[in-house]
This record gives structure tokens, C-alpha cells and sequence, in this order.
């Protein structure tokens, strides 16, 4: 298999948010060649969103996706999501991701849970289709569905994209659905309309935490390759995000031997 | 809901593997009423098949189910597993719960490593169908995809039961299911022919690790009343094993204890 565009690569700022800023962030794409980033509103707080834009705009970066809205069981989570849209606007950004939430603080009733982030997301729907913010339903792996997400296949959420309509769609992470034995298939079924991001890092063995141990393309076991032959299938032409949470091994790391690494593995390993 | 029949809980001995061998095991299900017990290989062979045939049959204990045969990624699978037949025969096992192991050794194609457990469940079967013993296939939980069983939904495993026809069926675990979007479809679908063994205990929040991090009934998340009515639904008429991997917290307490509060949890929360 041809390797991927090295112009598609993209940064998820969460892979150095240990040492850097967003402003180091945006210059070491610049810097390294990496065309695309995705920040997370956390940094981009830090920083104002105008300077991020301007920054963003001096570098001719593309913003693959804003992390984070979602999290529909937080207090405000409506005003919350009606800011990140604002922000996934001025940034242009190819889609706002949506981490939707798990369990209500006390109830244990999953249904209910999943019914409520449907009625969400279809409450801020109308005003993400006005600002032009394709939402990205991210399906997370199902070890963090009680406190993370309780939306856990690419089924699942494709099931929610085909109630809710137009201008929703998923966010395909590797790290999340590998394991599924209908990823193909769910793939194939999301097409080039609803796949609206599509993030890469590896599954290590053994993983030694449920959240903060990722690995680096190459250094696992999912069949990267494989899977983006069948995102290319489906029609997708957009970013490969790299998104690596790991508090052991790269968030300790000199994010530039990161950048470095990320740009080897995205050719020789994805 | 009404609590469950009492006489319906066993004890899985990995709950208590700790501190007390298989004899232990046999005996305190003995003082404690518990009328169920599936025993560990490794714990079997430690006490020897008869001695644990004879020390079983003159308490009058039912084997919900013999742990484990399956891992086809090991070198002496097939002998293994003809091992594990025999002795779930000689114990009157309800079932041989099938753990199918994860990817093989250097290997990263998990599409085939599903095909090849296929294949390795439909060699053994045979012999399994004379020897009377139905093999139960349990799906793990996702995040044991590589490691431990690449069989992850009970969608998954239904779809290689109606594959491989009689003989073959599944085994329920809580722990590995609770967060599948398609449980209470795929539970009616097994129906009473294919369910063979139904697993209890429960999800923490936060888990701390990957395999054994197990909290005891109505500790964690997972709406076990729940979950019940829909294995009862299906015509389930067999025992509630209780097993518990943890590490931190009840491998570390006295037995009898355990054994005390799996009754109680057994009765108000599941």
C-alpha cells in the first residue's frame, strides 16, 4: 500500500500538551511541515481565540477539528457547546468533536443516558448548521463509557447521525475502535458524508491505563494501514490527526523529537 | 424487580483465588450455602480431578462452569483443550468457558485471528458434543481485544455459534458486555439455547486496571437488575456466578468475608 500524503498529517495538540502552548504548537507545525492542527479549547483559552486565528491563519494552517464540545451531562453544557461552536466558526474548523458524556453523576441508567445525548446534540444541531460546524460524534472506546463517553461504536453512532440528519457526522479514532469487528463495514456505511475526522496513535501492549496510554504509530498493534485503506474506500480525503495521550512515555518527551517521530510514523506506519 | 433465587448464586474460585485453594473453595461454598461453584484449571490441577470430582459430588455442588478452555493462540491449544473436555466431563461442568485468546504472537491481523478461532472452536467441537460438554464462547471486553480474547461483543459470538451449530453457545460476563449499545438484542437473540453461563459483579468508576479491578455487586455502575431480567427474559434458567478479578480489594480480604457480602450483593443488587 502507497504511504499517505504527508500533507494530510495534522496535530493534535493533546500529543504535546505537557510542554507546550498553543502558540508553540501552531510554530512547530509551522516549523516541522505539518500542515494541519486540531487544538483544544482548554489551550485556546489560554491564548484568545483571536490571537489562535491569526496565529493559525499567519501559518496557512488548516484546523482539522476543535476538541472538545459534548459532555452533555456537565451543568452548562449548553452554553458551553453554543461557545465551542462560536469557536470552531471563527477558527474554521473542519468539525467540531463531540466527547458526549457518560453516566449522570449517581444514575446508572445507560439508556437513558444515550437517549439524552441524542436529544443534545440535536438541541445545538440547528446552531452548528447556521454557523456552518459539521459536528464529529467521536465513539469512545467502550472502557470509558461510565465516565467519558456511553456513545462506543461507529454503529452507535451512525445510528444517532442517521436520527439527527444533516450536519452530523463521526470522528474515527483508531485508539477507540480497532477492536471493532464491524469497523469495515460501519466504515463503508459512513462514506465520505459522515466521516468528518479521522484520528490516528497506536494500542500498546499492555496498556497500563485506561485513558493516558497511548502509543505512537507503529509501536502497537492496530493495523493502521488497513484501516486507512478503508477510510480512503469510504471516500475520505481529509487529515490523519495524530492524537496521543500518554503520560508516560511522549508527554515527557521534547515535543520536537515528537513532531519528528509523528512525520516518520505517519509515512512508515500509518 | 424481585431479588434472585438464592439457591442460583455460585462462586466463581477466582473470586477468592488469593487465599483459598480449590478444597477451600469447595468447602466454603459448603458452610456458606452456595449451592454453585465453577472451579479454575490451574486450581484443579492443583488438587487433583478426582479428589475435586469426589469432594464436589459429597457437598452436592452444581459446576456452573469449568475456567478455561480456548487461548488457540498457544502452542498446545488443541491438546489443551481436549484436557479441558475431559475434565469439565468428569465434573458434570454445565460448560467449558472458552476464553479465545487475543492476537497471535507478532501478528497485528486480527481478522484472521478471528477466523482462525473460528476454525480452532469447530475442531474441537466434536469431541465436545460426544463428551456432552457445550462450549461457551465469552466475549471479553474490548479493551482485551489483543491480549486475551479477540471475541469482544455477544453480537460477535452469536455470529460464531450460528456458524458452528449445536454444541457451542456463550457465556454472559457483566464485566465484558454492561456497555454494548445492542445487549438486551443480543441477549434475545441467544435466547435459553445458546446462553450457558451468566457472570456477575460489577464496573468500577475510576478503574484502575485493565484486568483486575472487578468491584463486588452494586459497587460500580452496571444495572445489574437490569441485565437480569433480560437473561431471565430469554428463558435463562441456570446460576449467577460471581467472579470478581481484584487485585486491590478483594483478593486482599479474608474469604469468608467475600463469601458473606456476595450473598447479600447477590440478593439487593443484582
Amino acid at each position: 500500500m502507497k504511504p499517505p500524503d504527508p500533507s494530510l498529517l495534522s496535530l493534535n495538540t493533546a500529543t504535546v500538551k505537557a510542554r507546550w502552548n498553543l502558540a508553540q504548537a501552531i510554530e512547530g507545525c509551522a516549523r516541522h511541515g505539518i500542515r494541519g492542527i486540531a487544538p483544544w479549547r482548554d489551550k485556546l483559552a489560554e491564548l484568545g481565540l483571536k490571537k489562535a486565528v491569526s496565529l493559525i491563519r499567519s501559518h496557512d494552517l488548516s484546523v482539522t477539528g476543535l476538541c472538545r464540545g459534548g459532555f452533555f451531562t456537565a451543568k452548562d453544557w449548553l452554553d458551553d457547546n453554543r461557545r465551542a461552536i462560536e469557536e470552531a466558526h471563527a477558527l474554521e474548523a473542519d468539525c467540531l468533536v463531540l466527547v458526549v458524556g457518560g453516566l449522570p453523576e449517581g444514575s446508572k441508567d445507560l439508556i437513558k443516558a444515550r437517549e439524552r445525548i441524542k436529544e443534545s446534540i440535536s438541541m445545538i444541531l440547528p446552531e452548528a448548521r447556521a454557523a456552518g460546524v459539521p459536528l464529529a460524534i467521536e465513539p469512545l472506546h467502550p472502557m470509558q463509557a461510565a465516565d467519558r463517553a456511553c456513545i462506543n461504536t461507529l454503529e452507535q453512532a451512525l445510528d444517532v447521525c442517521d436520527a439527527l440528519g444533516e450536519g452530523v457526522g463521526v470522528a474515527v479514532d483508531v485508539y477507540h475502535v480497532w477492536w471493532d469487528p464491524k469497523l469495515e463495514e460501519q466504515i463503508r456505511r459512513a462514506g465520505r458524508k459522515r466521516i468528518l475526522g479521522y484520528h490516528i496513535c497506536d494500542w500498546l501492549v499492555p496498556t497500563r491505563d485506561l485513558a493516558f496510554d497511548r502509543g505512537m504509530m507503529g509501536d502497537g498493534v492496530i493495523e493502521l494501514k488497513k484501516v486507512r485503506s478503508w477510510i480512503e474506500a469510504a471516500g475520505y480525503p481529509g487529515f490523519h490527526e495524530v492524537e496521543i495521550f500518554s503520560e508516560r512515555d511522549w508527554w515527557q518527551r521534547d515535543p520536537d523529537e515528537v513532531m519528528r517521530t509523528m512525520k516518520e510514523r505517519h509515512l512508515s506506519a500509518s
